[in-house]
């Protein structure tokens, strides 16, 4: 079945496979006029691997634009991005694949597909998702136009909370203990989106949240989405969870945000905060019990390799891009960007080319 | 913008207002040859209040099939249903019509639609999800055609854990301690799908249990989702939390259930396992802080009425319809129910009307 | 399979047979803050017999507003339109119930459902298209704020060319034909969309003529659609069909309109200009050559009663409908329209109720 | 706005323009483990040119399967296909770059985008269609499991009527006068879509023919569709136009087949037969008239260089690739082909790779 395409005017369609030779991103309805330069996509790539001690598999990202933009900016049509995949040897992924590794996807996609690519995560891997940080940095180049910002944070890695002050010396520790227990572990991310504007969303089913929320649980390993205060309502009364409304500028706004900047589904003009949780990486070197799809007998499954300790701190910049396209569709949906064109309808007759 | 469509190829179109003159769903993509019977709606409906202690809008739920259904079969063409709602008086309404409510949606309606129907809820009303509880009832049919078993249950209820043994006592002594406070509260339900068939789901952007978040996420009050264990998630280690892989009744099933029935996006035969926190209703006897939206003032602002001391137990049905809707589209989209007709291609000439 | 929904973002989903208890669509997608009053429906649906002697199916057309309206304006959330059918008797189907009409869907149905609703046309019946003439008239208020005139007329009836001059006469005569011959004929309609703003419709496959096109074809009984002097692009020579690019009114614009307004999929400024076949209503007296389904056995069908002798007038309406619809789609997705309000942002707040 | 992606649950979303570095699709929701091999696509794409002599634009069409298939066999992850561009100097180009050359997209994309790609005929050229050839590569091999043939034909060219025995001769007489000329000429294509099952389509707007005809209307140049015996519908008789029902091979079918293959927007079994309207291709070395963007005065414009002397026959092979996705997509709508894998449930784990 189709489903490879997230947004519902802003489109972005992914491909790609972790040991095919490339991937990539088709995004189809971004206006024409908006300044994109390689740079734009570069710069969210080279964030794919923030705190690199915590992984193994870090890639050059050669990429190109293989369409909709010319002379730097863009002209309407859709946008290729390809990204080249480095060259992988295989041989230890050949060695387990009869065996489905426990908490990986070995075993639904075998039950879905029968035929499936053993060379590795396939289209599981975290690693297809460099597709979709590449699609984010064009949707960043328009939610920037809004003014609107986009940011993640590791608040908890490893189950110990982090912040800025103990977050690098809690990498180090989680990295070091993982070489030791040959095993890995997971986090807690919150993201933040400010300055949206007010009317966002629809009152029943693409709730501003939770077209959020089916795109980030739709990143590997993540397995909870909670908005605002969300975990806390379930024991909180009416009369403490309701954010009072007060005026703040000139304008309506909430004096506190339980509500996490949605009410009804539509973005209330204070900050969409949510959180969520990302699962520990499933490959481990340690055995872990499988069974042999040959004879159907117990078998044992290790993963040695290039996998990451902890995929949590992969997942901020992969939360910030499908943050920044979700909202580019919703902005784009309640017409706060063009759908066809950034230049100004008088002016585009004399839109001349640059050389 | 367009957000009252739930679904794929199955799709729930829903229509109306807490307190316009009826309420509705339009099924699209149900196949003929389903045997469908008023019975089949009114079961369904007439769980709308489970513990109505706690709720104080009954209503009869008058309803009707308007089309797509013949002789207590369906015939293939969308399936109208027209459900009539009962004449409500609006005052209480009326004098809060420049008042927004803390913790509703009457700031987020106005800032985006300006022209707002202010005699209730309206679209935002838990009212209005009556419409897809009997659209559910149609999904049931199908599901059950599979086998599928969807069971939703209360875990908590206004900060207490409950099951069978004390979820009554807790009822009765929530509705008088509410009835004191004047306050409200919320709860935590989860969700059980039994004898999925695995295969369900996409890789990338329509996991099963993400399509399930969207929908789910869109009930009124609902601000959290969490996939099995999915919050332990965080703290654990792979060792422990990715679910060892054993043979069972001659198939490759999970020996536990953290997962949740999905890996990698994709169900995978154990039963797909959720909860969700529904927040405390907001609409409270208690004075709470807001603006009056002609002078932009300081106001207070409390509510009247047939409010719901706590809304969670109503979200129980919602939640099953919601889940029984997604599940079928997921069935049909997965070639596990036809998308035509359940009667065979070899008899389809030879069924004869019955009167 | 679903297929009931014409629009991408303005969104209109009909239900209703010819012979339940009513028919009705949905209109998700419009823009709260329109004037919106029955008036504006019972126009269009006072248009749905223009020449009520080709015609023997005559209903009142009692309809009513169910939701999305509030004191005669929009607010943004679907609006759903129920039209209640006259009681029909079924007998003189009941005779053929077993015999498909040759023309009709009769037979496809029956080979894609098995169970179908023999009462009369069904879900196939010219009669189920009042729900999207019902929609048209929502979709011309919006067309109309926009300046946009949407027109059709008929240019050949039966055989013969028609304007205003002979058309009467011609529907006369056609009608005294058509009792004497106990056959049916069909026509040509024209459609022309003046003032369309220019950059309407996308370069591959939402082609503002290839929209229009698929939503005319799924009016019954259509069998061509071309789009400005199309037919005559097969033998014309490229220096006699391009159209001259002048200037006219200080903007570019062109000298002739072979291209029926539009150049690459995208409109160019010119009115659209589009025809279409109308087939012979395929339901006449003279028995003709059809099955029995219960032996196989060749039989011979014939239908009296209410049958057109020409619908293609019953067309016109429709038509505009249809295109008013396709239009509003596109104006919105090009930025013309506003996706969720009509009203200002800042006037959003003090927006207050009429009453 | 978007609109790169024909169909609804077999996706093919295209990318590219005429004179960037490459073109492309991705094909999502191609079941797995279907025999796919580079041979597979480059067949189609080597028929892009049928008649050689009447165009100059030949490429050797390079491509690479990016993704989606391991082994030669589908996985049921997306399938992108990459189709290098040859460098094509753009210098002719340079010197229109401000004059619009009728007949073409330039004007209508410079009044939607106001930021164009003047290096060619960018995304309207008809070069960008060859990345649905390839993707009509893949959706053949699904219509041909299901014995479906696609078959187009062309049946008049340059005003004259062709068949088998006259084209070579015309192609040949055709391609001289046009040299002599200075002019193009366009033509008349018919498609015959062959052991379609009965069935296929939607009552309402996803008629079989209606989705054909807005796939068909969006190739570049086509003006006009006709189902059937379309355009002698509005002249005819019913009597004399309905097809008589018969039982033929123990099935019932149309006797003739003036409906083309669809009743009610449904399949009925008989072929599919649809023809459609080429016009002549625009750019012609005959000088035309326009106007110079910059000054807005009138301007002569010209084209020199590889253009076609007559589309028509490059949208032979266009127009099968179209067809046979249309049919696809409605395949798998209809149950006629499984959406995840072509692999039987019970051997899906035995599946084992081949080296």
């Amino acid at each position: 079945m189709a489903g490879n395409t997230l947004g519902g005017i802003f489109r972005v369609t992914t491909w790609g496979e972790s040991h095919g030779p490339a991937l990539g991103c088709v995004i189809d309805g971004c206006p024409a006029g908006l300044e994109l330069a390689p740079e734009h996509i570069r710069r969210e790539l080279s964030r794919d691997v923030p705190f690199h001690l915590l992984t193994k598999r870090i890639e050059p990202n050669d990429f190109q634009i293989m369409s909709g933009v010319f002379e730097d900016r863009t002209i309407g049509t859709p946008i290729a991005i390809v990204i080249k995949n480095s060259k992988h040897e295989s041989d230890r992924y050949r060695k387990i694949m009869f065996t489905p590794r426990p908490g990986h996807a070995d075993l639904s996609y075998r039950l879905k597909y029968g035929h499936v690519d053993w060379r590795g995560g396939s289209r599981a891997s975290g690693r297809t998702w460099i597709s979709v940080v590449a699609a984010g940095g064009v949707a960043r180049r328009l939610t920037e136009l809004c003014g609107i910002e986009v940011r993640s944070a590791l608040t908890e890695l490893g189950g110990l909370a982090v912040d800025e002050s103990n977050l690098e010396q809690r990498v180090r520790s989680l990295a070091a203990q993982a070489e030791q227990d040959r095993d890995a572990t997971g986090g807690i991310i919150s993201v933040t989106i400010r300055n949206l504007p007010a009317g966002l969303g629809a009152p029943a089913f693409h709730r501003f949240h939770a077209d959020l929320a089916q795109a980030i649980l739709s990143i590997p390993g993540v397995k909870s989405f909670e908005l605002g205060a969300g975990l806390r309502a379930a024991q909180a009364k009416a009369s403490q969870f309701n954010d009072p409304i007060v005026m703040a500028g000139g304008r309506p706004t909430l004096q506190t945000n339980n509500a996490g900047g949605v009410l009804g589904g539509i973005t209330v003009g204070t900050p969409v905060v949510f959180r969520f949780t990302v699962k520990p990486t499933p490959s481990i070197p340690i055995p872990q019990q499988s069974i042999d799809l040959r004879t159907r007998a117990a078998a044992s499954v290790s993963t040695e390799g290039n996998h990451d300790a902890n995929y949590a701190p992969r997942s901020l910049v992969i939360a910030e891009a499908v943050a920044a396209i979700v909202t580019t569709d919703h902005l784009m949906l309640s017409g706060y960007l063009p759908h066809d064109s950034l230049v100004p309808q008088q002016q585009r007759l004399q839109t001349l080319p640059r050389r």
